[in-house]
């Protein structure tokens, strides 16, 4: 069956997986420096890296494999809030997103799809996460859903019980303040089976298996 | 720039990476126990088992990744030597094999092409590990090359200095005897940069990422 995946999704070790407001400068809230260890360019494949296929970017490259659609939160897409009111603002990623698939973006404020050459699309939904997942396994033509974040979004995701698999990466950093992947979900590692392994980078993969056999 | 990979081959403790003779009954000429702790199936993707994604599926299933044609010698492809006599041998895999590209089949008797519906092709070959590089490279469009077994072959394009990577997997257990993964190899890790992780399972990964900038 199709799963609901989170990939190569980086932990602080106090538990925040972005900093505090997002801005255009900082696409990632102010915590940029969580990402140094880490080659973002592995999500292309092993194979689009001239540089040494490590062990960190041979599991990062596991990221697109039999996905069919994205789900992502708001704030991943842009930093802007409330009504849509720049329509020339196409995402974080120019002409050619990473994503190749229809991208589903929640959002309470509708705003026509967009296309591009590459196989992105995003779709604008205001949806609960149940109907979110629904919505994006009718884009995704059987294949894997993967849930994108920002960290609200995973939570919302892991607190309906609706993830059947994460690889989470921990970063041997502690930034202090920003949003925690952690809040509100005491207890969830009850639902899955986890295996942990250390990298010579000093980052930790995470492997979160769900175990109950039916969703909630 | 395309690169030349070799992908989960397994080598026992005492070095070993098949049984000593290859026959219908046994693939692996004995040695078939050693997979027996290994998933073959999460070659075809992290999201084609329903089983757990574990560490050793993730990293498996980099197989197929950017992968335009294999290399294998024969009896990777079938027990019989000499001349071809019984056409009607296709491989061990059906009606699908797994490869999904065109794989260069190195033997010293020719025979012609064989076409699968799911892109498989098999190209019966006799030349030497650079040549047969360079044929593949021509039939992969661009794509990395797997250098797919068994371990006689990868000891040849390892000794002729061809191989960037390999994803190398020790198995704990002993054959006593079998095909060698090291012959005549004293030394080859002065070449590569070696990254070792080990895995819940017993299996230790290790990744070969080949230093010197130009091939010899």
């Amino acid at each position: 069956m199709a799963k609901a995946r989170v990939h190569n999704f980086h932990v602080s070790l106090d538990g925040y997986s972005a900093g505090e407001t997002i801005t255009f400068e900082k696409p990632m809230g102010g915590a940029e420096g969580m990402f140094a260890r880490f080659d973002g360019r592995a999500i292309d494949g092993v194979d689009a890296v001239d540089d040494p296929i490590t062990l960190d970017r041979a599991l990062a490259s596991t990221w697109a494999q039999g996905i069919g659609a994205e789900i992502m939160g708001r704030s991943k897409f842009g930093p802007q809030t409330g009504e849509w009111t720049d329509d020339e603002w196409r995402g974080w990623w120019g002409d050619a997103p990473p994503f190749r698939t229809p991208v589903v973006v929640l959002t309470h404020h509708r705003r026509d799809p967009l296309h591009f050459d590459n196989g992105t699309s995003f779709h604008f939904l205001d949806a609960t996460p149940a109907d979110a997942l629904a919505y994006a396994q009718d884009l995704a033509g059987g294949r894997d859903i993967r849930v994108g974040g920002g960290p609200s979004t995973v939570r919302q995701f892991l607190a309906a019980d609706l993830i059947d698999f994460m690889h989470l990466i921990t970063v041997p950093v502690t930034l202090g303040a920003g949003v925690s992947m952690w809040d509100g979900l005491a207890g969830v590692q009850d639902r899955f089976t986890v295996e942990s392994v250390s990298s010579a980078s000093g980052l930790v993969h995470h492997f979160w298996n769900r175990t109950t056999a039916d969703r909630a």
